[in-house]
């Protein structure tokens, strides 16, 4: 981040007609915000979405109270308008894309192998990469993918230990035998894959939605895009990043906090407090895309608002 | 509310392409919205925000970190778009009004007697009641006044009970000492003022923007409004009506929990679990509007996403 952008930020927030602190959360985050874009009064004009898709070898494990098939069929649904991210993407007045990763070829059950080849690791990274847009000023990704709890519930458990069923939760909604078995699934891979490389987990307990998503919150950072996170599967995308370098995840903010059990932990795990909890637990970006407009909300208050000065109001 | 489009929205809600229950109070709100409107696919269209402003003769007692000029100054802040509200509600897309109640003529000190006359609490209420559009979709009420959260601490002593410094926070930042006077005088008001009467409570120890905001939200109530209620101030009002009705507050929705020490406990005595929690204790109705965004997108994902049977989705 831009230090000098920071601190002029700061201390126009001092000015403004307001008590001090009085917009709590908000002023952290448009000072944040102004860091990152390099500019200490900024604005939110062009925010994207992306949904990335992919398929879990898993999956044949029964971990999901879906068929695999809904994968493509939700893709197509993102495409028509008609899930609940189309609607809050255009709450939020942002672009969405739609990027499906080799739906046919569903990642290898990592309690059998690697969920993904090295190559096909990169592949799913640079999609992620790509489809970042240069000119967006906010980012929001998220997922679709039958199954995808499992990896996300892996991850966290090969990079944070603890035991299987920290970290597994009922996802769609499997029942009782469901989570039962679940967590014996995430139990296996993780301690068939040793390394704790993030990236090497990523590979091999992972999948190329993840995989797709966490390539795209590299590339922000890199773009000085600051990003809002989603709930568990994004979050556990995330932490792979943060496992190879510790400020890796400085340009993004945790937007949600999902009913997804586990959620709560890797936030914590992550340093990051959540900036709704409104019992989301559906993926796509819905959580992160919800908060656009909080942030949004953030940075109009940041640069629209009148100093004590330009408004001739007394400053207590 | 129309019970019929609620059971509608419900069924409804119940086809939609997601996971039972997966956006959370998304879900909640949206039902709750549809309603209260007596449409079962509705949408919000036209938000009104106003900002009521009064001034107190209690602050004579010294219960402000801020000279009483300033609720004037903020007046004209308002109207040339300089605070937060203005930006927040632009950022919600809501239409804004700034009424100012008789700013040359405070009430009277509460610790001396009546806030205000019988006349005066009338003409407040009136006020509020008559500021609401009949064609807006959904309604934030915010305040302006500066030594009010010394009357709204007052009331909900006097119709919750407890002890004066149970209510009584540092609203703006009075230090200390500050804040033992102004328990103090929170104390000397409620034992004066021996009614427990809703309207008897915000005559005596209330203000005109506080009477302003519970004439709007009762005017709400029968044009069919929905209200989102902002922080202390405004809550506190809305207790006076509940204290009279006791479903006098189902169409509305506490919008966010404000840092000012007791809201979250009034909140609770009012059945009301607050959407947003981030830390703001401005008043000026900024955490309700804050919150359009929200309800917006909850009613936009109702209304707008597509059925298993559309989709082609399987149901799991």
């Amino acid at each position: 981040p831009d230090t000098a952008a920071r601190s002029e930020a700061e201390a126009r927030n001092g000015q403004l007609t307001k008590p001090p602190g009085a917009l709590g959360r908000l002023e952290d985050l448009a000072i944040w915000y102004a860091g990152w874009r390099g500019d200490a009064r900024p604005e939110i004009k062009a925010p994207q979405v992306i949904v990335f898709a992919g398929n879990h070898g898993v999956t044949a494990q029964g971990v999901s109270a879906f068929p695999a098939e809904v994968t493509v069929q939700m893709v197509m649904n993102f495409r028509h308008g008609g899930a609940a991210i189309n609607q809050l993407a255009r709450a939020a007045g942002a672009r969405m894309d739609v990027h499906a990763l080799e739906l046919d070829r569903p990642t290898q059950d990592f309690t059998q192998g690697p969920a993904m080849s090295g190559a096909e690791l990169l592949s799913a990274l640079q999609t992620g990469w790509s489809a970042v847009d240069p000119q967006a000023d906010l980012l929001v990704v998220g997922e679709m993918g039958i199954g995808n709890t499992t990896p996300a519930a892996a991850i966290a458990h090969a990079l944070f230990g603890g035991t299987a069923a920290d970290w597994t939760g009922r996802g769609t909604g499997v029942n009782d035998a469901g989570l039962a078995n679940k967590t014996r699934v995430v139990a296996e891979g993780v301690s068939l894959h040793r390394s704790r490389d993030g990236l090497e987990v990523l590979r091999c307990l992972g999948g190329r939605e993840l995989a797709a998503m966490a390539g795209a919150i590299a590339a922000a950072r890199q773009l000085r895009i600051p990003v809002i996170l989603d709930g568990f599967i994004c979050t556990a995308a995330a932490a792979t990043l943060a496992a190879i370098s510790v400020d890796a995840l400085d340009h993004t903010v945790a937007g949600h906090q999902s009913s997804e059990g586990a959620h709560r932990v890797l936030l914590e795990k992550l340093g990051k407090e959540a900036l709704l909890s409104l019992g989301l637990r559906l993926g796509e970006g819905s959580g992160a895309a919800l908060a656009i407009n909080i942030l949004k909300s953030a940075v109009a208050c940041h640069s629209g608002m009148a100093t004590f000065a330009e408004a001739g109001v007394s400053d207590g």
